[in-house]
């Protein structure tokens, strides 16, 4: 019998989810509303609504199938207990909540939602590692025993794989390399800290860049007529595809940035590859560029010219919903 | 039967080696010097020499037993091909060499020596990586599955183990942790680069430390007698301990370096604990106090007060034949 497995992508807003076997083929999908349910006390309903729009959802295909698991990608969520911790953008505090104790805040989804399934294998890692198993599943990392997969979106995701494994870390949250710091005193990051590489090299850390670039640059720019509040990083890259100077620049000093911190990471974990996936990563050129001069520049002798730069191979708007679900083929082939 | 293995120790003054048991007991052990075989053309006598003399110490002990392996820690030791490969201080080019091409330096050691014992397996890495595996196998590290080691001598070296597994990388030279670069356009590194962090977190480091502290300091210190050429690490930890005043800014200064360079790579690996080991780690408090206080300082939150600093386990003369011992172990553990 054909065996799928559901992948189930949570996002701030919405929450996809779809039923893909293990070639990376989608056989349906639905999404429910994720922003509908905002508060703490939400989240049992937000649980009842998923699995019944999942159940729908299984239920819909015409011909038999086994239901190996669920892979669930998600902000925040610890791999190792199955649970989503102290989301910044989910199942929050209301104003005034006489106990705002964040320990109430740690929602153990896997358990929950394999409940609604008789039981079946479910497992929860963050989106960044789920696109990176993903790209080992279904992408161009397959085979690869040592790689590292970058996510560029509002923020930079990671996922590390060492001897044919993700690095979850002991406690279940590795891979944070959007917080390693590159600058010291540099800008202001969400974590409370400063300096942090996502706040130089994601959407809006290109953004910063090119504000940054009008105020210290002269040269006219079709960028200095939209406001902050405006402005969003796609915009750099059409101006980029133009020849405008402070979005080119932009691009360049990006490239800097990342080039360098993938440089020291090489060093710890010396990998066969470097994918870039999402948002930035789709400006082609302008990134990889600067990206891999910089990254070669910066090398340690023993790694120059070693390491592949790549494009991811899952790009697309199924993506997350894939990589959710390789979460349980992965396990599958252990 | 009882089970040894050999551990092997290559420096560029000596290669130590001894008889080792599983649990970490030493039961014999010998030496041979390797500044007798300074040049590329030499390296067929050293291993003859290594060979012999491994032979007669096998032949020494007054028990049977089984010889289930040997395990060598060296420079630039490559894990998946058995070789070392053009390290600095070992079989060098005579000057005036006719050819001198880098590529006639890779020496295939691991494959050389078990010939000598009849095919018997023998593996190879760094230092660094050999008494990572120590401490893993004898050492405080039992048990855990995700843990970094620092080796502090000369330079710093450095071992990671991520899901019960040494993280060798791809092309086996993965753990370079010492040149991540910390500061840039920082201090001028062997390796040709500026600013690694074993320019200022090593033996070495902490003495450019305290030179540097002489240029910016007025206090008076005892250390402001002693010329460059004859000044070593370890006079840094006698003035500090009494209450010297450059010497402990050196160690609070190198403290912070590590420390944040600490906090870093934690947020790649997210480790239960990190070992320091060797040289420095021996001044106690005075390093373990201001490197604990950086990384938590400049810790992402989601790690802040979950990762230990340890001291190694299997610090002593024989550390590096034990950890070098481990590693044939480690793989019949697998």
């Amino acid at each position: 019998m054909k065996k799928l497995a559901i992948g189930v992508d949570i996002g701030g807003i919405n929450t996809a989810f779809g039923l893909v076997d293990e070639n990376g083929d989608l056989y349906a999908e639905s999404v429910i509303s994720t922003k509908k349910y905002p508060y703490v006390d939400d989240y049992p309903a937000y649980v009842e609504d998923l699995c019944d729009s999942m159940r729908a959802l299984a239920q819909s295909l015409s011909f038999e199938y086994e239901l190996t698991g669920i892979g669930i990608g998600a902000p925040n969520a610890n791999y190792h207990k199955g649970t989503i911790e102290t989301p910044a953008n989910l199942w929050k505090f209301k104003e005034g909540d006489p106990n705002p104790d964040e320990s109430r805040r740690v929602f153990p989804l896997a358990d929950d939602i394999s409940k609604c399934f008789g039981g079946v294998k479910t497992l929860i890692t963050n989106d960044a590692n789920a696109a990176t198993i993903g790209e080992m599943i279904y992408g161009n990392a397959k085979g690869m025993r040592d790689f590292i997969m970058i996510t560029l979106g509002t923020g930079l995701g990671s996922g590390f794989v060492a001897n044919g494994e993700m690095v979850y870390g002991h406690d279940g949250f590795a891979g944070e390399f959007g917080h390693v710091i590159v600058e010291r005193n540099g800008r202001e990051c969400g974590c409370g800290r400063r300096g942090c590489l996502e706040t130089y090299v994601s959407a809006t850390g290109i953004k910063r860049t090119a504000f940054e670039l009008m105020a210290k640059m002269n040269a006219p720019s079709k960028l200095r007529s939209i406001a902050f509040d405006d402005f969003d990083a796609s915009m750099i890259s059409a101006a980029a595809e133009q020849g405008d100077p402070i979005a080119l620049e932009a691009f360049r000093y990006t490239g800097e940035m990342l080039g360098r911190a993938l440089a020291d990471v090489v060093t710890v974990t010396s990998p066969q590859a470097i994918f870039l996936f999402g948002g930035l990563s789709k400006a082609g050129k302008l990134i990889f560029e600067p990206t891999q001069w910089y990254m070669e520049e910066n090398m340690l002798f023993v790694f120059k010219n070693k390491v592949k730069l790549l494009p991811s191979g899952i790009q697309g708007k199924n993506a997350a919903i894939l990589g959710a679900s390789a979460l349980i083929w992965q396990e599958a082939a252990k």
